[in-house]
Formats: C-alpha cells, structure tokens, sequence
C-alpha cells in the first residue's frame, strides 16, 4: 500500500481499437483517438482491454500497439495498458515491453481460461509474474470482472498481493458492477487506487474515496465523466452523472464494443471505425439507426470529429 | 460431413506437458512420454489442450512444442494439438503451423474471453479462421467445454460449420460431461466424429456410434481405455468400463492436471513430473499420497515405466 496519490485519477478510456478492414490494428486511427480522448477529457488511456479487443490479437499485434503510440508521443504517464493474459510467459512479455515503452501502469487480468482456481494458484501466478518482469518501477492494476474473466479476484488476494509487493501492485479496475465491492476495497486498503469500469458508478465510487473510472463509454462520453470528476463534490455533478449512467445505458443495450465502435463511425464520418474481429460484428443498420437515436436523447455533449 | 472413417478412432491422450524446474516446457520428456502413450494404448494424441496447460503457453512456446515432437517422428497422423486461441490471429497462425508439420487434425476452442457471443459471432469467428487458414488439408475438431471455456457449442452453430465447411469440421471433443449431448450430435450428424472428454462416458457413447475419446485420465489409464475400445461390443468391456470410470474419478477428486503430474511422478520416479505453471499448484504431499492409494484401489493396470 501507499500514501501516494492515485496515478490514474479521474477519467480513463477503455480505448477502442480501430481496425483496417483487414482487420488488422490501425495504428494511425488509434493514436489520433488516443489524443482526441485527452482532448476531450480523458486523463488517462486503458489502452488494448476487454473494449480495446485486445484479446483478439496476438502478441505481435498487441507489442506492435503499444510501440506505436508510445512512438507518436502520446504521453506515457497517462498509459495503462492490458498486459494480463492466459499465459504466465505473455503476461511478462507484455508487461515488460509495457514498462520499457515508459508507461506508467499496467491492468491486469488473471489467467483466465482456468476457472475455479484457489486464491493460492493466483497468488503464485502473479508472484510469479511480477517477480520475473523484475522491475521496481511496475506499477500494477488488478482487473476484476468477473462476469467476463470468470475469475474474480478475493478482497483477501488483494490483501495478500498488498502485502507481498507494496508500491508496485496499486489498484484495481472493478468492472463487477458492484459498487459495494468497489466501496468495500477502498474502505478495506487505504491508498489501493480503485476504478470503476461501469460509467453508472462514477460518482458514487468518487465521494466514497475512490480514484476514478476506467470505462468502455469514455470513448464517447468523456465530457461528461470529466464534468462530474472536476465536481464531485456539487450538486451539478449528480446532473452530470444521470447523463453519463444514460449513455451507458444505451451503450450496453447493445454488444457495447460494437455500439461504440459505431457511435464513432457516425461521430467522425469514417466507415472504417465500423471495423471488428468476430466473434464481435458489426451492428446491422437499423440497430445502428436506434442506437444513435437514444444516445442522442440522453443530452450527451459528444466530442467533436478531430 | 463425411463418410470417411474417424481419422482418430479409440483413445486419445489429452497429453500432460512436462516442464523443467524453470517452468519451460521439457521438450524431451514430452517426446518420451508421447511415445509412451502410443506403447501404452493410445491411438492418439492430443497435445496441447487443456491438461497439456496449453493456454500457460506463449504462441512461441506452442509452435515449439508441435515442432519438437513432429522433429522427433512422433506420427504425424496421430497428432491432434490444440490450436484454438482467443485471438482471431494466433488461432490462424498456430493451425497453419500444425498443418505444415503435417498433424491431421487440430482441435479449437472457441475465442474463450467473451462471454455470451451469439452464435452468428462464432460462425464469423470459425469461418475466418478457416478461410485465412486456407490449407484443403486442415481437419478441424471442435472443443465443447462449456465448464471451461464458457463458450458452448451449439448444435445449429455446428449444423452451420459443416455445412460451410464439408469434410473440413470433422468432429467435437465433448468436456461437458453430458452424454445426452454426445449421442444427440452422433444422432443428428452422420459421420460426425464425436469423442468424449470424460472417460466414464466412452462405452455408452461408443455404443451410441461415438469415434472415441480424448481425455485428461487417458495419461495414465490409456491401457484400461483401450480394451474398453477393443471389445466395446462385448460385456467385458463393461467390466473395464467401470475400472475407466473409477480412475477418472480419483483423478478429478483434485485439480485433475496437479493429480496426473503427480500419479506420472510416481509412475516414473522422475520428481520433475511434478513441476506445473501457476494459476495450477502441485498436490500437497498428503493429499497426493492419499491420491495414489485411491487410485490403486481401482485396480486400474497402469503403464509401465518407460
């Protein structure tokens, strides 16, 4: 633990990765999106997660991302890449290069294709792990989604992990849902830095001590959560927070990767963003139709086309 | 679909992967222990799945196992290693690696990170997979685990991939411990090669018209599953059945890959049998030796030491 402030305070997109229709990772459309979001009022970028697609690639692809945004100069203290995989060997290659490119934290997912594995196993994984990426200036992010990984992670892992590596594992991005669980960390472990990945609980997480979001609707939304992160203690913050809880809505009453990835096809007029590797597709049209028809009912100012 | 025989009729190993005391994988004694096997009964092998702690592996890793053991004349027309990745990509590169090292078969998970796909998800994700792939050689099994991977296999979904890709979907490997679903994909799709997953189910479905097995037990009780296939027409095989199914329940009383890594510890006297990547841990010592003299109970004839 530690008495540091959180790194990734405030607003983290969980970057979408826009695709060539190869659907090979388009680097140039990625960078002008990763800047675009820190235009728009993301302080940080969670760059190749769950909304980044970043499982569907390889391990090429994903170094090959890292490499090429920390090449464009986009800032790498504001850089959280997904370094977790299945594979204890990737997750420290990944987590290496990660470091090496400068960025300033990584999110982790546990092994997930073992379900039902003891607390013990995951302790030796990431023990395992961070003890042979060996670098003291790691700085780690547990990712908790159960519903998605299928392997949660106990508040008495964390306390473990806590212990075993104090100021290298930081925080937690807790995309359960659950915002009892999020309170209940922050409450448990003074100074763990803890996300919420569901726009919904923003500000509640906020007043309640917790660091930020790190969230799938910040690609679209990031005014708005910037809003209620600079205000979170007025009023105007709860106004805020009912748009930002409704375009989250509306972004999840579709497959979420695929609405956002068409909501900035429609933003930034390029049918490329449309791009995805199955198993996601893309929306069919009149899905598409709705969906931009509800989101603009929620009164969400939308960051202008670059 | 396909009239031609089962291109892995009988029992088939899932193979454990041994590993040297780093955790890399020990290309030597996998060769050993696959021509084990081949001594010992098996008709084939399937490396590289589960058990085998294939997704523990790097892509590099993977590629390296299949090339070791195809370098050392393990046969090429029993091998069945596990290709199917969550990445679109890897799945690609590591069926073309397994075809150009001459394997007759590979056997796919589906993209295992994303929960609750549609089923027009996976076809997209099987169909580009294949077509990217591009080899008329390639055989495909597909991995229904649902217990593990979360992602199942629907009947309508494999209906759809037989009928895109005849001759080419050759068969399921069924983990999901249903015999229902077994027999009612032998029922629905003639000369469709279903294998059990769980031992105790390889009589019935043998009866039922099933190909045979590929399963985790079949590393040390391959000699049992063996004269189960042999005479499954017989009422000795019932006989033999209920040893198969004894051992595959000591097995599964303990995380199944730590309890085959020890049982092959003690068959072989070799201790670094034992070593296993995290999030999977070795048995403690009194909980493996409690497994060992279960297992003995079964009267199960286990192979000889190499």
């Amino acid at each position: 633990m530690s008495d540091a402030p959180p790194l990734f305070a405030g607003i983290n997109a969980a970057v979408l990765t826009p695709l060539k229709d190869d659907l090979s990772p388009d680097h140039t459309m990625l960078v002008r999106h990763c800047r675009w979001l820190l235009d728009n009022g993301c302080d940080g970028l969670g760059i190749l997660g769950t909304t980044g697609e970043a499982n569907s690639f390889s391990m090429r692809e994903r170094i090959d991302i890292i490499e090429a945004v920390v090449k464009a100069d986009v800032p790498t203290d504001r850089l959280m890449p997904g370094t977790g995989c299945c594979s204890l060997t990737e997750s420290v290659t990944l987590t290496r290069v990660a470091l090496e490119a400068g960025c300033k934290g990584v999110l982790m997912l546990p092994p997930f294709y073992y379900k039902n594995v003891s607390d013990d196993g995951l302790f030796a994984y990431f023990s395992t792990v961070i003890e042979r990426v060996a670098d003291p200036k790691a700085r780690v992010y547990l990712y908790h989604f159960p519903q998605m990984s299928a392997v949660p992670f106990s508040h008495d892992l964390i306390e473990r992990l806590l212990r075993a590596f104090p100021g290298v594992v930081r925080g937690v991005k807790d995309s359960s849902g659950d915002v009892a669980n999020m309170k209940a960390m922050v409450a448990r472990f003074p100074g763990f830095e803890v996300y919420t990945g569901s726009d919904e609980f923003l500000l509640p997480l906020l007043r309640a001590g917790g660091a930020g979001g790190i969230t799938a609707a910040s690609n679209i939304n990031c005014r708005v959560g910037a809003k209620v992160f600079a205000g979170f203690k007025s009023p105007e913050a709860d106004r805020q927070q009912e748009i930002l809880t409704a375009t989250r809505r509306v972004t999840t009453s579709v497959p979420p990767i695929s609405g956002l990835k068409e909501i900035m096809a429609r933003i930034t007029g390029i049918a490329g963003w449309r791009n995805i590797r199955p198993p996601h597709l893309r929306l069919a049209r009149e899905k598409a139709d709705e969906l931009y028809a509800k989101l603009l009912t929620t009164g969400v100012e939308l960051p202008k086309a670059a």
